[in-house]
């Protein structure tokens, strides 16, 4: 992905659609990488925003994010760029493995 | 508050004013308690959510809530009641509790 931009540059459709198609679940919504992570309880789903928190903390990168019970929608944008951004794409994923 | 019903049994208006004048910062919004906390960032934010979390389990009552940064936003509703009831204002309790 875009390996020659700085992670904050904004992408452009294109490049956004190439890397959607290696995230199952997650789509463009508003200009942001969107995705609705279920999990059986509240216990189970706030253990994943611990774990994604921890994650999002050391990337110096924040989800936007709602819970009710045992689920959490989630949106990511770069503000600075606005627009989705490499770091967008490392904190999906980064999600991705928290949900294992 | 109403210390003969049921904690889970629906508060009316006149149940809820009264809670809320005691509750600073929280209003009635679509038939929720409503409160948008602010913290400087997000490990502060994220704090307070892991504290509530432990509260919330405790009390098997989970908030409805959504984290931008360092930005909390809170609807507490008792989905079975339909409404509000007094295991939401223990939580919103808890919630002022946990922001110190």
């Amino acid at each position: 992905m875009s390996g020659a931009g700085m992670s904050r540059d904004p992408l452009n459709r294109d490049q956004i659609s190439e890397a959607l198609a290696e995230l199952p679940g997650w789509d463009l919504r508003d200009g942001k990488l969107h995705r609705t992570f279920e999990f059986p309880d509240f216990r189970a789903a706030f253990a994943f925003m611990t774990s994604v928190a921890l994650r999002a903390e050391a990337m110096d990168h924040h989800p936007e994010w709602r819970n009710v019970y045992g689920r959490v929608e989630v949106w990511l944008q770069t503000h600075s760029a606005r627009g989705v951004t490499q770091l967008d794409l490392d904190l999906a994923r980064a999600m991705e493995d928290c949900a294992g």
